[in-house]
């Protein structure tokens, strides 16, 4: 059994205390199949498919393009934060609680990289900073790797894969 | 212990009735040493390492080149259904038998993209839809990343990697 | 109890005797923050950040650049041999003993390739054929990945992430 300390707060809250809303359900573009789950969950595994920076109502957010090109690294900071949300508004809808997540596993940051574009880990930190602030250093730490793709769907700036243990 | 329903088919027999063959084991290009092996099973995981399409006599598929210039949409599709098949020859040689997976966890679809093609869900489909078909939407199940590589190994179009649940 | 054969050699016994050296700690270029572990471990599993080629005392090896073009693929080679050292020396820190992984399970070897590069798998054969050395071809066997990437970290010519099982 955990143990709620005095001081314990529920991710959910510190969201909330935060001011960021988790999105809903992503919307993919008209005419696209997506014939998978966003997250699969078996045992204590939960797998995570490759998410987009999404808005609130669900939707892909822009700029899209290539990050060092048509959007700046601080926009691809901006984008891997909201891929985080994503990710963590998939998993509150499987999970029903994101304290379920004992410990954060693997993280695959993927950038839509301009040619010579090569400050990558710079935008996935969007990413791994809202985890461990959420998660705190021990449950949100992550194994890691943050590269630079060719094309990413949709031409999004930023795609992340990772994995989680759950509860 | 599984019950086998009255109208249960094996994954073999549906890719009988499909007209579908496994491939044999892939033939490498002269010169190229490969020293690993193509599916790692260790307990109930099986890691698959990442697979190009393939002919029936195991020879790798073409057309070789960029999804998006000399490769076609269609064909790209085609391609990551040959890989299918080319993963589950393996499967079938390590483990005996295809219904000994319990579960597809994670395919990770990785597309020889050409600048600015990002129809990359829409490739690696090809994968994702024969898996459904064959596994049903339970076992068949699975996370997903579809994403644009700078370069894949001898200039194939698709290269898939994946991990399954055994019992 | 593991049975220590008369002939049985520890790794680092064999590294000893191969004069090669596990590096210091990743010395990352100034102003870089990477807010996540090298290798994360929960239970038998240690999944591995991407590692860099690294010099022994820690920094990043070069030459940098893509290979194909600024790198070779002799260079690329003992690239990803000394992306292998890297992680040996971040799993030697964190496990005590190279000894307790009892199976390596799946390399994901990342290529920053030059435009037409494809040789793929004869870079990252550096990092197989060591582990495959060191571990033998039972223990130290994996399913693998060799694709080419647009960016990597730094310029850095190789990046490796992977997943070992330990005792």
């Amino acid at each position: 059994m955990k143990e709620k300390k005095e001081n314990w707060l529920s991710v959910e809250s510190k969201l909330k205390a935060m001011g960021l809303v988790l999105p809903e359900p992503v919307k993919v573009p008209a005419g696209v199949k997506l014939p998978f789950s966003w997250v699969r969950v078996r045992g204590k595994r939960a797998l995570i498919s490759g998410h987009p920076p999404q808005n609130p109502d669900g939707s892909i957010a822009g700029p899209l393009g290539k990050v060092g090109a048509e959007v700046s690294l601080e926009q691809g900071y901006q984008a891997a934060r909201q891929t985080a949300l994503s990710i963590l508004g998939d998993l509150k809808r499987i999970l029903g609680d994101l304290d379920r997540i004992a410990a954060w596993l693997r993280v695959f940051g993927m950038v839509n990289a301009a040619p010579g574009f090569n400050q990558l880990p710079s935008v996935i930190n969007g990413f791994s900073d809202l985890i461990i602030e959420l998660y705190g250093p021990e449950r949100g730490d992550h194994a890691r790797s943050a590269v630079g793709l060719a094309e990413l769907p949709f031409n999004i700036p930023v795609e992340i894969e990772a994995e989680v243990e759950i509860d």
